[in-house]
């Protein structure tokens, strides 16, 4: 008998987490002739004679974690949990309780708000969406202005990524409680711009679009709606996978508005990406000196061998060797998933704005 | 050949909607024996040669409305949708364009935030979270104090409902720049609490309890935490369904703390709830001239005689007459739907605070 995970809906009794971190899922399914849970590996439920599914998982790692419920062959939103955007659609989430430091929960420590902001952006001709978390004493302390976190998500996600998958407003309530980072705002764009994706170009094309997106539309919203400082000491720029690539691109460009950077899970692609990579290489070595000096951090960060950006990371971090990029790195286990970008995020944070 | 619905995920073509609003669904199940989609009115879907399966609806009215993929006999979100907590459940929504007055858009108006804010409550002992609208220019006019219009969804969903399915920042958004609202606050709180639902006495309790998480934990929150006036007059509470109970009777019990009360599609459930009914008629009797006093509007509305909540409405509009109760009733038609309480937000909202 386990207990109902956290990212259960409301009375839902299933899935339930048992003490060693394997999962009971339990679904009604009478009519179904097969029925499975994806959560990386595939585990084939079994019907019993009432028509419910059952199966129990191996032991699975702390933190989030999307998974899907597979219908007949169709892979779905299991109705018995939260839904996250990620994998490009509505995904099942399931969180798997930390029993180290708690560094993400939710304490008795003062909270700061998620704020939800449409605005019209020039760039796309379109309106667009921004998440923005506003520090403890925001609304109090209008004398003081604060520096900004800006964090991107990855392939398939949006702007909900960082504070519903990421809970990047807890992360930075109880350090900034701990006084281990600053009072900051933390703006979470919509990184999916232009062709987006990773095909025909289309990628190469969605980070000049993006650089120009943060330069023109978001930056200069942010600016003018919150009392924000406005010096590259005072701006940082991460993100994780396709949101380090967007790093990797405007960060890169612009170390004269960006004093820190944050690069999670991510690398060039080769050969992939070959054009956009031996350009930005090739600007990274004219540009060497000024980039180091602008810098406060460049910090790069991996999931271990076990991410699916390890390798790309790795020849990444040679190239800024050797090309005497001043960098830091970081690993922490469980790959290309949200406990290690939650982990980043606890561990970035301190580095900035000191 | 019809177009995206707005409430598709990124880049999916499926849903689309026609030029007479019927919407052709189309889902890849190469594998399942059935497939419905359910729009309250269930759709069987036909099977192509690749394996798709296919269905065009009937003319769906305006606004938004959940529905289900029912792939072999299970109810689930359809990966095409975004999702939307209702039916107990993250259910599938589908918005179809209004042709009439745009009150719900995003419009080249200023916009005020949704912020997202946890606290804890100390009447059930545990974190909860309530969404609030701040006004546009609530940031900037430091010196300005705002009123509070307290807003509750139905059965089945959560304090994610206005903000969500309902629109209520873009509905006050285009109200307050038309000079057709007062700027106010909306504090969207979760009203699931106690026993919940209808069975057994839980409902009652319930009730009970969210007047006192009202009373308790919500409102000295909201005035502890945001510029807002704290006189009644400068206090509304409205729900709808499950929320317009709560309103019927926290705000009946409470009218010297509320001014202004809003029921939308709901009434008191007879004879299910006879007990808490008839209690309710006598506390109105006893108290009618100061209720009459008090309230500046209690503004009731159904969603015409296709609502579930319509005969128990009438119910208790005899009741109010016959206790010489002071009441507005507004109908609009399309059931016990949210395009119906959008308007009546769009419709009661302009009362408030004059």
């Amino acid at each position: 008998m386990g207990a109902p995970a956290s990212t259960n809906i409301r009375g839902a009794d299933y899935p339930q987490i048992l003490a060693d971190h394997r999962v009971i899922f339990k679904t009604k399914a009478p009519d179904a002739q097969k029925v499975q849970i994806d959560l990386g590996k595939k585990y084939d439920m079994v019907k019993d004679a009432e028509g419910y599914w059952n199966v129990t998982t191996d032991s699975i790692g702390e933190g989030f974690h999307y998974y899907s419920l597979i219908i007949d062959g169709v892979a779905v939103a299991d109705p018995a949990s939260q839904t996250f955007y990620g994998m490009g659609r509505m995904a099942s989430g399931i969180e798997i309780p930390f029993m180290g430091d708690r560094y993400y929960a939710l304490s008795n420590v003062p909270h700061g708000d998620i704020r939800i902001k449409n605005y019209y952006s020039t760039v796309t001709n379109s309106w667009r969406q921004m998440y923005i978390y506003t520090p403890p004493g925001y609304d109090e302390n209008q004398g003081e202005k604060y520096p900004v976190l800006y964090i991107l998500h990855g392939g398939g996600e949006d702007e909900t990524g960082w504070a519903k998958q990421g809970k990047a407003n807890l992360i930075l309530d109880n350090l900034i409680a701990d006084k281990k980072a600053k009072p900051m705002l933390i703006v979470m764009p919509d990184a999916n711009i232009g062709g987006g994706g990773f095909n025909s170009g289309g990628i190469e094309n969605g980070m000049k679009m993006f650089e120009k997106e943060m330069k023109q539309a978001i930056i200069p919203f942010v600016e003018k709606n919150y009392r924000v400082k406005t010096d590259a000491a005072s701006r940082a720029l991460a993100g994780l996978s396709m949101g380090g690539l967007h790093t990797l691109y405007t960060g890169i460009n612009n170390t004269d508005m960006f004093s820190y950077l944050g690069v999670f899970s991510s690398g060039w692609i080769l050969p992939m990406m070959d054009k956009t990579a031996n350009a930005q290489y090739a600007f990274l070595k004219e540009n060497a000196d000024k980039i180091n000096t602008n810098l406060k951090a460049f910090w790069i960060s991996e999931g271990g061998p076990e991410d699916i950006a390890y390798k790309n990371g790795q020849i990444m971090l040679g190239k800024l060797d050797e090309l005497k990029i001043k960098h830091t790195y970081y690993q922490y286990p469980g790959g290309h998933t949200w406990p290690v970008w939650r982990n980043d995020l606890y561990n970035f944070a301190p580095l900035l704005f000191k």
